[in-house]
């Protein structure tokens, strides 16, 4: 029974597209570049949210919620912000419908217009830097370590599921310190836990860095990143934080008494991961077959599939299911026991495999005869038979095997695709032939990087951080260089 | 050390607006109607959320996620939704800004103006219908049972933090079924799920009943709601769960095929709480002295304070606190030890008491001396001494208690101030002498009820539910009724 899923090697794009609906994660809805996700794709992202929420309040952060418009003039206070972020803005314009005189329907009221427009978030430096102002007079009011978990709009013309939407759902930390220094360790901190939720969680490995001046954050002083390889040899932004030096502060105000007693800017860090994590989960790790998620994140870690002939079968497998089903959840693992009478097994294989369910169980009446489980693993396809003594067990340890497997694997996959080049023809051929990040010398110019963008498309991922020092030659100019940085064509 | 609280009884209203706002809940920010929901104040909004989200889930619903955007024409398809939400709505008429070539600064480019309007969403079910039609083709694919935690928009003109607010945090359910019945079933089911919310996490007594026909949700065929009665004798509907019959499936064309193979059009309901009940929280157990919270959502349910000169009394205090804060942890419960030394112990039993923490403890020498701490609770401000030994297991009876006693002190009110009244005058009478609830006979028309309203500015609250029936005569009209309706002025 096939899933009639494009495969990777035919056209990644279409695989990724197709398999992100086929898999219940998400779709587009009926309006422009704004998805829909759906419940088995919330439920992952509610995995994540949890994991780094988690992670967030045990560094001593909190969660609030700042308001989803911002005026237009606050977008404008901080020069290189509003540069960045006003062309792909939601204008709200007015504040009220009402029905067209000529009986046409219903239309927007002309009276109703705002004195100032408002612009949907797409992304909250600018109101929540106006709130500071009132919460900070004093360093005993710093450091203010905030978190909000909320949905933001950037009108992208180019849209795709979960990678690049106009609408996503995103947290975003905005922290404020008494010095440079702190602020700089805050930021530092979150990439750090950036860090290890991706790879422990995710089991995405990812390469921390730090951006070019181009590719900074608008308003930022650094932005710091991480970056993941993905299978077709493309780079996916994965999180990033940044350190905002006073800029937001100056920009609205923001002054503290310092322990001498004297004014001074606040010094300021924000950073933030999105639902397009959810595409790098997606293509880390899935293949031709459907998802293959992480044992940490799947929303359905176990899934037990009954094969029996008539009722009198099934019974006497649900006999023998439920008691493990049981002893499965008091454990801690979520585990679904797929008794449903209107399909048949095969078409539950399928439907799981496509899910990415880590590990199937299937029970049948030799099985019963036997005293064991059937069990198969996603990530591998493998199967064993495991006696029903054993088998949870062999489930705990095969869910653990199973995040460091596929960890491992898209490490081994990425180190196969990290090439160091020293010269530009190198670097364009073996960009084309066979992708994947590259280290090469820069001259550090804007010049130089926009030069390799229009001739290759390969972006600045990130100079790798900490940063490895190495005397070299820039590969395009031949200007001195102080270290390797990392290349890639991007998502 | 006093809080500078306006008294409930000086003015109920400022005492209100001023709690929220030294209590860190809450602050109104630089956009008009919008507000900032402060740490403290989010911190209790999840308590809320996690409680009503594992009362969803462990009754088979699942959340997912929307677009915020409604195009216009969606709104306009169901003809009495439409009316209810088009005059408060806020509408996206563009997509981008651009630098005023004037030199005036940034304004709305006129170029990027959007072919169809899109409203921010007052409420989903139009866009989640439009959805529901791609997802729903055979009686197998329902029940489908939804959730969404989202944020919501609707321009009210007098707006009040938490109570009345342009943009608001919600849940808000989506469900679709093969019959009636099981529409209402959920509806009803859903009504249980928020009583027991109301009653057993916030402590706030409610009365369950259906609306008038003049209350009832935009395009609803049936509203039911839940009515708490605040401590000034006005209502506040605290949650809405609507039966909404065929009428979204019919405007937007949702068919099933039924077991016999007939189409036939999908049955719904939505269902709905939202921040608002931060406001209920609040007014219902709250007092001069600020918050009271119920222990199930305080974000810290025991506060320790310590009392002592000098830091060698407080290295003693500290040695014995901190095993008790690890023990108290390890029972699940949440403590904070404000140990901090640039605040007087009188500060700190200010502001504990003034954020409704529910436990306090305070240690000083002769407790250190005699093996003891001071316990106070925040809703009678009773303290006593409590052995050391015993001091876990007080505790624990002790939150218990208060989760207890704020309620039955809330329902006595309830049961104090809802009044069986029979004729107009008296209706008149006491609504303004003593306020609450009022059960009377009405004749059931609209114009009755807008008279009612008109002349008292009460409206009916519900029709209890499950009705107790009782022959009567409208106290307007004179007219026969065959039971008695609920009547409040209300938020």
């Amino acid at each position: 029974m096939g899933k009639n899923l494009t495969t990777r090697k035919e056209d990644y794009s279409k695989w990724y597209n197709e398999l992100v609906v086929k898999a219940d994660l998400a779709e587009n809805s009926g309006v422009r570049g704004c998805m829909v996700i759906k419940p088995y794709g919330y439920a992952i992202w509610e995995k994540m949210q949890a994991a780094l929420d988690r992670m967030f309040k045990d560094t001593g952060h909190e969660n609030a919620y700042f308001p989803i418009f911002i005026p237009k003039s606050y977008l404008s206070k901080e020069a290189s912000h509003v540069e960045g972020f006003a062309k792909e803005c939601a204008v709200v314009t007015h504040y009220r419908l009402k029905n067209a005189e000529d009986g046409s329907g219903i239309i927007v009221d002309p009276e109703a217009k705002l004195e100032e427009e408002l612009i949907v978030r797409p992304t909250s430096e600018t109101i929540i830097w106006d709130t500071y102002r009132r919460w900070i007079q004093s360093y005993r009011d710093l450091p203010l370590l905030i978190n909000q978990w909320a949905n933001v709009v950037r009108w992208e013309m180019r849209t795709r599921l979960f990678l690049r939407t106009a609408e996503f759902l995103w947290q975003e930390g905005h922290t404020a310190h008494a010095t440079e220094q702190e602020a700089i360790e805050e930021a530092e901190k979150i990439l750090d836990i950036y860090t290890e939720f991706a790879e422990e969680h995710m089991a995405v490995p990812v390469i921390k860095g730090t951006k070019s001046e181009g590719e900074r954050f608008a308003g930022a002083v650094e932005t710091y990143c991480i970056e993941a390889l993905m299978q077709d040899g493309k780079a996916l932004q994965a999180g990033t934080s940044h350190f905002l030096g006073q800029n937001f502060a100056k920009a609205f105000d923001v002054k503290f008494a310092n322990k001498e007693g004297q004014q001074d800017y606040v010094w300021a860090t924000s950073w933030g991961v999105s639902t397009r994590l959810m595409g790098a989960l997606v293509m880390t790790h899935s293949d031709d077959n459907g998802l293959v998620l992480p044992p940490k994140l799947a929303p359905i870690q176990v899934v037990i599939v009954p094969i029996y002939k008539g009722l009198d079968q099934l019974e006497a497998i649900s006999a023998k299911v439920k008691p493990l089903v049981k002893d499965l959840r008091a454990k801690g693992i979520s585990v679904k026991y797929d008794d449903r009478d209107t399909h048949k097994p095969g078409f539950k294989f399928n439907e799981y495999e496509l899910k990415g369910v880590p590990v199937r169980l299937a029970i049948g009446q030799r099985d019963l005869q036997n005293d064991t489980f059937e069990v198969a693993r996603r990530d591998t396809l493998e199967k064993e038979t495991v006696k029903a003594s054993e088998v949870i067990d062999h489930i705990e340890e095969l869910l653990q095997k199973i995040q460091e497997n596929i960890f491992n694997r898209a490490l081994a996959y990425r180190e196969d695709h990290i090439t160091r080049v020293d010269s530009y023809e190198e670097f364009k051929s073996l960009l084309e032939s066979k992708g994947g990040f590259f280290l090469a010398h820069w001259d550090g110019t804007p010049e130089t990087e926009e030069r390799i963008k229009e001739e290759t498309k390969a972006t600045i991922r990130c100079i790798p951080f900490p940063a490895e020092e190495e005397d070299g030659k820039c590969m395009v100019t031949g200007k001195p260089s102080a270290r390797r940085v990392l290349f890639a064509k991007a998502y």
